[in-house]
Order: structure tokens, then sequence, then C-alpha cells
């Protein structure tokens, strides 16, 4: 991933340096286990844990001529170490049993650290939704007002969704932290499944119950279809921010960095340019899916044609994840919430949008349910064209609405507080609010 | 595809019956080729012409005992014929010669239904945009109110993008008319290509310089993505008129039709549902690429992967194309446009919306660019904050300001027209000016 | 999806007329909570669950006028009951509240036939395991022979994937199982919690602590994802089967049908056309997963553009699924194995494939690795350029290694047994092998 | 992109520095054009062309405090030049008009590596199909033997369909191949169109007819779907070669190098591990798709999420394809082409491959299809259980076939001649071989 979108924690877990690192940790890992099983002679792994290392500028060098990645690391590696310790590197191994196991221990990394990003991200939410528990917005369906609500709701309702990401992307995690150490057919017919055992056990990875030569790639799956879904629910959030800091909406404002500087030749304007950029963001993780799921039919006991794919994928995937999760929780952090702007807005309509209301007021003044219809819908339609006279008064001014209804009863129709009833409720239900009514 | 999104004459199109009956047009002439090239005999393909029937049930229930449906076909097709001519059905055939060439006419016949849709979408915008050349509106770049423009200008970009969609599919038109009679393999070990050349001309295609047993998938490939790309720019009218419906804006209207009702909640509410229809109809269309694409690496000669494929993308897609459009033509020509609330809009920000002409005035005045880049950003920054006193007022107010521009070429600067100053000048060189001054 | 692939479970369970039969359970259990609630009067709800029928074509008549299927609904179902008690059909809820909550509930009945229809595929699929344990089979990996493994170890691998697929469906089954009767946009303004609550128990779903006008779409794309990946699994076991048909392999062959007729052209052929269709419906699985996630951003509280992408996609995913594990197990049970084949394959580099143990046996007897190296691959490489004398001959002849390693020693190298070594415990850990040595 | 798959040409074009670099081009264009209009001083340009320069480092340190990256570029290059110069920098311009056209401009210029890099492949894949001409070699279908063909059929085949997408190709380079100066909303309100047209003509790209305040994305959808398209025509060649390196196949090798050391455990393996790269990255242009059809439908006269997408997407998909076309010309060019194995192959059934010209002759012979049918699939089902005997012997030894057909003409069936009858037809047409029988 380019360094504009790659956060430095990110580059250096991907970089080549730390892959060649972790693969000489399972190999020092499997001489310890070897030498456990008396299979090479005692002190070798000691001895190679002190000397042994590796530098990526070397590999590439073997690399040059070897074609070959793994051999390039051995032969980089072995000239780091005494001459006769050196052949018990990589000994009994099958280059992708080094790959793979250090690729998955990578990933669990990574998802490690997206998964902290995330917690850091629903805290914020979650503040963000206790803070605002009463403020009353509009609520909008087909970008139509339709009822007022709790601007807090809309918080508590991605804290939620954001919780459910943390739940797939812990399962993913999950399902990905298993390594394998099991040959060139995965049948263990050079090495004992002992070896597995102990090099798993030492780095926090079980060991797959049966392996090819490679790990199965519904597992890198899982994981990117996961974060795909994430980037889903954050292009949700800064869509509707988005939305929000429209000139003719102006509800929400993402932060402004200091010395920033909007629009160039525009200087009145200022772009939720990071939500747009989020938005953007979240496709390339929905176009990654397509290749993780090509990945999966390898042909027999593997073909490398998912390599390629992954060198590119997994570090971009889990990198892009990361960047966004801080983006937005900066965001969250930052953004300007218009209490006032969004009660405006709430009242631009002169009361259009307590029409629900009005409707079953209507019905229980005893108007049939489609003359109640037809009278909320022509006094709607009639404001909506001659503004001047509000929905509000159009209805006031009605006789056959007064007679059913009464002045008192209708002007009571038009306030937010009902709408808001059952937002403790709900609140309490989520934990978001104690019984005693404070905070939580 | 469910019958919701089938207009009847794609159903039709796509049914089992005309499917059925595209192969025995090919049969049929390929019989003629044969007899012209006196390998059958004379008058097989008259009587053939003649008699030969084919109904989808029969075909059905001779399927249910062979799993193979051109045998099936062939069965329910002989039944119809004399018993020595049905010899010569399908002679020196082989089926995919037959399916192939079928689906590629109904391709190219379901294309011209989406040209001709294109078409009449493409004369109903290209109205718009003649009618609405002097309609101003605010520009919006982020979503934020930018600089003034031509209302009409939208349609005009639509025209002229709806016009590249129709090369695109015209191109991929022609790349898919072709068709091949060539044997199992495609080598025409058992039929001269004369068969082929026959056979192709009576029914308008090119016999493919070379194929295997089938035609090559990139073809119906290009088809599935010029496809995907016009949904994605109907879902670009889609959301824009969405966003211009919402009620903040409440530019354009998309019709409602006689009888229809909004919201059972809500009876205030018109919402959008035509064009959020295409929006996500427009995602199906997206997702139809990933499958055409993987269609692609048949194994050698041909492996029937694709054909299951097909049988749902292909009309599924041509199919939803073909509604889109419709559906999108009768929203251009019943939409409601309001050029009063977009004057409204434009003027709602006390004139910070020319701000980048006052910008060049101030620096034309002799001030720095960034001495005036920060009295624009203060005034306007004051006037968003408090609202009373607008961004012209407070400009007109301020003593330098007055000393280096003057009061009435800063007034002349709050006027719409000389950001219209080119729009004659772009319909012309579109063709949609003439140069006297007139409609195109 | 078209009939070919639609099996009549799935096609009754997404016809109209069952999903209008589960709008009007959720009706008629709306109606029992209410009247629990003392909002309209005692008896309704019985009476209504007694006389309310609904008729997919009367509600079509309907909606032909109305242009809304939930208003056509009701008018049909109204039609049915007393008049007095219609007044009470959808009373407080807003269609969402139904058409979600139905989906949903549809989608869990789907997803359970699939559960269904996995675990006999797992069942199938153990079996081959359980029968093919000590059956030798060349593994392969690049294409290209690598080390002798146990057929059996492919089936026990499948089935373990299959297993992961069954919890990743399972878990995205029960993010599903949810429900909302929350109204316009997700406060309870007009209808409390309980009614919910009453309606969610009866129906075996949860009230989902949060929703808007909508149940949140990452539900919806957790579903698709799943199948999505459980596609790839089935496409890679049809993809191995397809490859150990082909005519220079002819290891597997999937069953033929009594009557199937193969190429009408070339009546030796016996194609793996199961197989082959598993693998391009398998795309179009793959191709759902761009338009779920695309639905998740929705705009505020709902846009309805998701709801034309859900009438297509999610029956079709569901039913193409189902399809194809039924497909897929039917395969697998018909299967014919050829292990004569298998240990024909596995002899016919003569002897090649075990040059791993032989290099490891050069270095055990005192070459260095390179040398040994270098010896195994010149023999090899003479063994492929001139069959006529093979790689274990031409070893047995060299002086060099005769010496060191001995001709006994040699002859012992080339045997599959200790490939299999391992196979056992691999099974016993697998709980596929009890610990007595006898099948489990 | 990461440096193992970007050749030095590609990644140089898609450097920051040479981006800016391109920046500058348009810049100095932009005050020539405003110059020649009288607008600025004369003389400045020329000014400007001769000591303006840029440097990536001090951008990037300039963008570090304004978070805008052509506010950081304008005060890097203005550093360089006179200070009465440096105000007629970006004069008028609205820094889309720079980004956009510079950005259209490097992608033409990528397009055209890579269309030279396709010839280059054409060329190769176009000697292979002369030189294979008359090389014989088993059909496939389904992976199943079916009737010889010509190897050389493969390449033209492949030839063909690269000329095709070197047509798509070269289509979206010349529908890329425009620009815009046309100022924030796309409506020359600030700079007249004479400034962009005096800058496309120096650029070789045509003024866009009508923009906002970008050029719209179909036409970058377009350049990345028809990338998507070759990269799925690579995959299928590679595809086919690795099928043919198969060890049971055994008919194509692709080039080992020099020093390339294949399985570190298996020295006898030579794995296609070239190709299975290919099939590998092509995924990854498959999945760019998505993004680039979501970039589609910006709101209004732009949003910039699409600006994050192309900085990734745009490089990455170019400089895949550019790798993949030349490690494919390489694969063809050093590939081995085995016709012995190939021969080997196709006599490996006994004749059964020649099935299909004994059904015609049987029933030439007076048989009824259906008789003639049951024959052939009967001896070709008792040969293939029974391989010592082959179809050819039973066939010879059948009474029946003998009276009706006779020895003879049988033997005479069991000939690959008649299977290449047009071969040299086909070429012909092709244009690959010319009528006196040579090569073309």
């Amino acid at each position: 991933m380019i360094d504009r979108y790659a956060r430095p924690q990110m580059r250096e877990l991907w970089s080549d340096q730390n892959r060649y690192q972790k693969w000489l940790d399972v190999e020092i890992l499997a001489a310890e286990a070897w030498e456990r099983s008396g299979k090479i002679p005692a002190g070798t792994a000691a001895r190679l844990r002190q000397s042994a290392r590796v530098d990526a500028r070397r590999v590439d060098e073997h690399e040059a001529i070897y074609h070959h990645d793994m051999l390039a690391f051995i032969s980089a590696v072995s000239e780091t170490v005494d001459a006769e310790d050196a052949k018990y590197i990589h000994f009994g191994l099958t280059s992708t049993d080094v790959v793979d196991t250090a690729l998955a221990s990578l990933m669990t990394e990574a998802l490690d650290i997206i998964l902290d990003d995330l917690q850091a991200l629903e805290a914020a939410v979650r503040r963000r939704a206790v803070e605002n528990r009463r403020v009353a917005v509009i609520g909008r369906t087909h970008g139509i007002h339709a009822e007022p609500t709790s601007h807090g709701l809309k918080w508590a309702l991605w804290w939620l969704e954001l919780g459910r990401d943390r739940e797939r992307i812990q399962r993913a995690r999950d399902t990905m932290a298993v390594m394998k150490l099991s040959g060139p057919v995965g049948n263990y017919a050079s090495l004992p499944p002992e070896i597995e055992a102990y090099v798993g056990e030492k780095m926090g990875l079980r060991p797959d119950p049966l392996s090819t030569q490679v790990l199965q790639r519904d597992r890198h799956a899982e994981v990117i279809t996961s974060l795909a879904i994430l980037g889903s629910t954050l292009d949700k959030m800064a869509t509707e921010i988005r939305h929000s800091q429209r000139t003719e909406v102006g509800e929400l404002e993402e932060p402004f960095s200091q010395g920033q500087r909007g629009s160039s030749a525009m200087p009145h304007k200022k772009n939720p340019i990071k939500c747009e950029q989020i938005s953007g963001l979240s496709r390339l993780l929905r176009g990654y899916v397509v290749p993780a799921l090509e990945d999966m039919p390898l042909w027999y006991e593997r073909d490398i044609s998912h390599s390629s794919v992954e060198r590119v994928m997994i570090p971009d995937a889990t990198t892009l994840a990361d960047y966004l999760l801080v983006q937005m929780t900066r965001i969250v952090e930052g953004l300007t919430i218009h209490a006032d702007r969004m009660r405006q807005n709430l009242e631009r309509s002169g009361g259009l949008v307590f029409s629900g209301k009005v409707l079953l007021a209507l019905v229980d003044g005893g108007f049939s349910r489609d003359h109640a219809y037809e009278i909320v819908q022509r006094h709607a339609l009639a404001a909506s064209q001659e503004p001047q006279k509000s929905f509000r008064e159009r209805l006031l001014d009605d006789p056959e609405v007064q007679e059913r209804v009464g002045a008192e009863k209708l002007a009571s129709l038009f306030d937010v507080e009902p709408y808001l009833s059952q937002v403790d409720t709900i609140y309490r239900r989520l934990g978001l609010l104690t019984d005693e009514g404070g905070r939580a």
C-alpha cells in the first residue's frame, strides 16, 4: 500500500525485513523442536538463536540468482552462523511450512492491531451516543423528512454495528490463528506432528488439524470478507456525515486540521474530504473480496497462484483497514455536531413531519382512515406548494378537523417529545444508560 | 430475472420457447447449407422449414430422460417431421455449434433492444438539456455549494456520457455478432467452413475467424462490462436526482404515478423510490462482471462451466439493462424541475458562493493573494456563524475592501450571469444550440 | 432463479404466495400483541387468525393500482375479513416492520435448509474419507507429481473445510435471526417495544437491539459472504474432481445418470459436466458479494435501494447454495474412485516421486546437501529424457551412490508406505479412526 | 504496486516525482496559453519554463503543513522561480484542472506502454502459431480427449483474442485521451475554453466536450475493465500451459531460468510457477473492476471519493498489466513444446478419439444412427475397462462392422490427417499462411 494510507506500525509489520525475521523465528523454533526430539545435535538451536540474523537486502541479492525466495533466505541466514549449524536450518521442512506459518502469524498480528483500532473507534462512537441521547433530529427515509428521532440513536446504531464487525473480525482472526509444519503434501511424511505442535505452541497458533502443502484459503477469505464488511460499515458512517455536512443540511462537520486549506479557488468551502476518502478506500476493500474468493480453489495439494495475490492483497487490505479505523476515530472525536441546525431543519417543514401523529389523531377522532389520509395529504400538499401558510396552520383552520380533534389536542401533536419517549428505554437495554437515569 | 424487473419483450426473447426456436432456425439453415453443398438430398431443407416445429414443453419431457438439452431438442423436433428428413436435423453439427450461435444471435437482439432504449433515453435527456440551458443552479462539490452553473449542463453531461455508453454497447454488440459451426474442437474436421459461412450470412452474424468448441468468452465479458458501466451511469443520474429530491434541497422530483401511495404511515412524503430502485439494480449489474470475467479461462477447447453462469447472467443482465433504461426514460420525462427552488438554494448562503470572484477582484485590486484569501475567509466564516449579516454585507462594510475594489464593482460580483457566460459556447460545440441562438 | 437450478422446497419458500403468507403471520401476531396490550378489542386477533387469507394473485391486482406492495397486500387481506377487524390489520406498523421481519424469517428458514444440506454433504464426504484412508495416490503440487499420500486425506481435508463453512453459515444465520417492529425511523414512537418482543418470541427471532426503518444490512452481507465462501469450497472440490477425471489422469469419475448421453458427436466421452456446473454456479455466488456489500451504506434511516437487489439476490443466492450442495452430495455419493489408476499414476515416473527420500538418504550417507541435490537432479533429468532407464535404475547403477548408501537401503526408499506413516495419527486426531485401529 | 511486480519504466511513470513534473508541465502550458490571450505579462511563461522545478520531497514537506497536495506543489514550485512570476503559477485554475489532466496524460502513457507490450506478445504468439501449424495434438473438451487438432490453432486462437484485447485497450486509451481546464464546476466561468484548447493540443489530449470539476469516471472504468479482460485472457493462456505441464500431460513446459531452483525438498520437480503467478495476478485485475465502477456515481459536480481509490488502483492495475504482458511474452518465447508427447497422448486411448469418424462411417455403411452409437459406445467402454485390447482392435474384430464398413475403410479412419484438413484454410484466412503454401 502506498505510504499515504499506511500507518508506520502496519508498514513495519509488512516490511520484507519483518517477514524474513518471522521466517527466522519459525526456523529457530523448528530447530528447537528437532533438538528436543533428538534428531539434531544438542546446543544447535541455542547457537542458532544467538547468532542467526537475516538482512532483507542480502536475501534480495541471493534471490536475484535463485529466483526462489526461501532458498535465498536460507543462504542469507546461513552466512551468519557456524557452517555446521547451518545444516540444520530448514531441517526437514518445506518452504511453505515456514512461509504459511509466518504469514498466519503476521495476519493475526495485523488483525490484533485492527481489533485495537476498532475498540478505540467503538469507544469514541459510544461517547457520541451517550452525549447525544436527547438531541432531536429529523429522521430521514429516502432522503425525505420522516419523523423526529434522537441523534444519539444514530451513534448507538453504529456502535452496535461496529460491535458486530469486531465479532466477525475476532472470529476471522481465530480462524486464521493456525499454522502447519506438515511437509510438501501435508501428510507429515518427513517430519512428525510433534515438531509442528512445539512450534505452534510457542507462536500462539494452533496446528491446523489437516493441511496440504498449504493452509486452506477459506481462512484467508474469511479475513478479507470480514474486513470488507467493516469497510462498508465505515462507508455508511462516512456517507451519513457527508450527507449531513451538505450546505443545505449543515448538521455535522468533520474536523478541519489546523492550517488545512479548503478549496484553492473558493475560500468559503469546508469539504468533508476525510469522509470522502473513507468512502473511496472502502471500495478497494470491497474489491479485494473477488481475488480472495478466487484464491480458494487451488489445484490438488496446492498451486502457487494464491501467493502473488496475497503478497499484494493481504498487506493492502489490513493496512487500509487500520488506516480507515484510525481516520474514522479522529473524525468521530473531532466532529462538530450542530444541534441547533438539527432543530432548525426539523422545524423547516412547518410541522409536516408530525403528519403521522396527526393521522392517528384524526382516526382516533372518528374519521375513517381513508378520509383522514386524504385530509392530511391535502393540507400537506398545499403547505408544500404555498409555504407561507404552514401545514400546522392549515389544520388548525380546518373546521372539520377542529370539530373532531380540537385545537388543544391538535397543537399538542406538533411536539418532538413523544418521538423520543422510548429513547431512554432503548439506551437502557443497550447498557448506555443506568437505571438511575444517569449516563452509564 | 423476476417478472417485476422484466419487460415483456425481453422476457419473451429469453423464454425457453424462443431459445429453442432459434436453435431450430440454426438447424434449418444448416440443412439448407448442406443441401446446397450436395451432402443431403435436395428438398430436405424446404420440407424441414415447412413442417419442423419445436415445443418447449416437449423438449422438457425428453430432457428429463436424456439429461442433455440438445438431444432432447432434436428428439422433440424429429417428432414433427418426416422420419427420413429427421436424419438430417443436426447433420454434421456439434451441440455447441447450434447453442453458441443461437446465444450470440439472441444476445445481439437483446442488445439491439437496449440500444433502442438508450437512444430514447438520450433523446429525453437531450430535451432536458436544451430546456434548462439558462436555468441557474448552484454547482456543488463535496456536497458543498461551490459556484453557480447552468442546470442544463448537468443534462448535457449525462447526454454525452450516455452517448459513450451507446458506443461501448454498440462495439460490444459488434464483438458479439459472430457465430460458429466449426465442430467439436473448432477445426472444421467434419463440416466445411462453407456451411458456417452460409448460416452466418443468413443470420446476420460473422463467422468467428477461429473458435474452439465454443466462441471465446472475452466477447461475452465485453458485453457484460459495457452493461455494468451503463448501469453505473444510470446510478449516477439516479443518485443526483435522489440528492436533489431531499427535503432540504427540493430541486428535482421524480414522477409520482396516478394513484401511487407514498408512505402508509406518513402521508406527507414523496419518496424517490424509482431512482432508489435504479441505484439498487445497478449493483446487480456490477456484480455480474465477476462471473463474466471468471468465465473466460475455460479449459482447453472448452469446459462447460460457463454455461450455467450464462443461463442466469446473460438474460438477467440484459433484462435489467432494458428495464433500467425504460424506467430512467420515464423518470426523465416525468421529472419535475423546481427552478425557483434552485434559485432559492443558490441565494441562501448570502453570497458566499461568489467568493471565488471576490477573491479574484481583491487580487485585481492590488491585494496579495494570501491577504485576499485571508479577508475572504474571515468574512465567510463570520457570515456562517452569524448569518444575520451576510457575507456580501460584511464585504461592503469592510473599509479596506471598499477602498481597493469599490462598492459598485463589489456589488457586480454577486451576480449569477458571469457564471453562465460560456454556457452558450458549450452548447454550440455540443450541437445543442444553433449559431442563430435558437435551440438546435 | 431459473427452475433448472431451483429445488422445489426453495422455490416454494421464495414464492410470492409464501412471502405474503409470512407477512400475514407477522400481521396476525402483531394484532395479538396489541390485543394483549389492550389497544385493540379483545377477540380481534383470533378472528383474524381464523378468517384472514392472502392470495398472491389478488395482491398483484391491487399492486397494479397502488404501486405499493404492502398497501396492495393489506387491501387483499382486508377483503377476506370482517370490516371492523380489517381496521386492525397493520395497526401501528410501518411497512418495513412487516417486510423486514418476514424477510429475516424466510432467510433463516432458507439457511436452515442449507445447513441441513451441508450436514448431509459432510456425512457423505466423511464416509469417503474413512473408506479411502489407506488408498495411496500421488500428491500433486503445481500440477506436478510431488510425493505419495493418502487419497482419504483429501476427503478429510474437504470435510474439515465444509465444517468451517457450516460454522460460518450457522453464525450468519444467528446474525440474521433478528426482527424489528420499531416504526418508521426505529425509535418505537408509535408502537412500544412490547409488541416487537411478543412477535419476535413467537417467530423465534430476536428483536434487533436497535434498528432504523430497517434492519442493518451488514447482517445480510454476512449471509451472502458466507455462502460465497461455501461456493468456493465446492468449486475447489469440483475442480479437483474435474482434474482427476481428465483422460490422462482418470482417477475419479463423476456419476453418469442412467440414460444420460455424453457427447452427441463423440460417443466415447464421459464428461464431468456436473462438476463443471458447480464451478460455474459458484461464480454467480461470488458475484453476489458485490451488491450485498454495496447495499450496506443506506442513507440515514433507510433508502430503499437495497430492496430491488435483495428481491433478486437473496432468493438466487440461497437457492443456488441449496442446489449446489445437493448436487455435490450426489456427486460424492456416486463418484467412482479408481484406486488402481491412482497406483499406476503414482508409479509412472519410475520412482521420481521418491526423490525427496533419496535426497535425505544421500545426505545421511555423507554427501553434502548440494552434492546430493546435484546427483538426484542429474539422474532425474536423465530419466525424464530417456525413460527407458528409470530414475531408480540409474541410482542403483551409480557407483558413488552404491558406495555411500548401498543397494538395499536404496531399494527400500522406493516405497509408498513411509509416506502414509502418519495417516492413522491424523485420522485419530480428527476423530475419523478409533484408537483400536478400527474405523470410527 | 510492490517492487516485485513493477517494471522500472512503470514504477518511474507513477512516481510522485513524475506526477508532479506532469503537473508542472500543465501549469507551464497554461501560463503560455494565458500569455497568448494577453492575461499575463509577456515573457512569463518562458521564464517559468526555464527556471521552474519541482522536487517531490519539498512538496511532501509543504503537504505536511497544508494537508492539500496542490497547494503544497504550488508552494514548492514557487520557491524556484522569480516572485513576480510565481503569481502566475496556477493562474485561474482549479486544482483538479491540473490533477485530472495530468492523470489522463499519465494514463495514456501507461496504456501506450501496455499496447507496446501487447504487440510484442502478439508477435511471439503469432510465431508460435506459424511454427506449430502441422503439429497434431488431441483436442480436449471437459478435460476429456475429444478429437485431434492442430496445436498451432491454439496459438492462433490466442493471437486473435489478444488482438481483440488490443482493440479494447486502444479504444479505452482513446476514451481516456481527454483533458479539462474548465474550472471548479466545469463551466469555464473563470477561464475561457481557449486556455484548455491550447494546453490540450500541446499535450496530445482532446478537451473533454463537457466536464464537471472532473472528467467523468466512465472513462477510467473503461480502462480498468479492458485491462481486467486482458488479464483474464492471460489467465486463460496460463491455465492451459499449467494444464499442459502437468506430469500426466507433459506437452508444454514453461522456461526454467538459469540457476533457478525448483522445490527445495523435491529435486525432480519443474513447476509452472510463472504461469501460476499470472493466474494469481489476473485475479487482482478482476478485483479492481469493482472500485472502478463504484467510482462512477460521484455526487453532483464531484466528490473526491474516487481520488483515494485511483491513487492505488490506477498505478496498480497498469503496472500489473505491464508486468503480466512482459512475463507472458518471456514464457511464450521460452516455452518448450513437446510435440512427441502430444503424439503419445493422442495415441494413448487406442483410437478412441477417432470414435466420431467411426460413428459417421457406420451410419454411411447403413447402420441406423442409434445402432451405430450403441456399437461405438459398447466397444469404447470395453476398451476403457480392458485396455489390453484397444478400441480399434475391437472394431476390426466385430463381424457386423467388418461386413458393413470393411477393414480397409475402418483402418483409414484412425488417422490424424483428416482432422487437420482445414487447418491451412483457416491459417490462410487469418493471414498466417500465404497462398503459395509457405509461411506468411
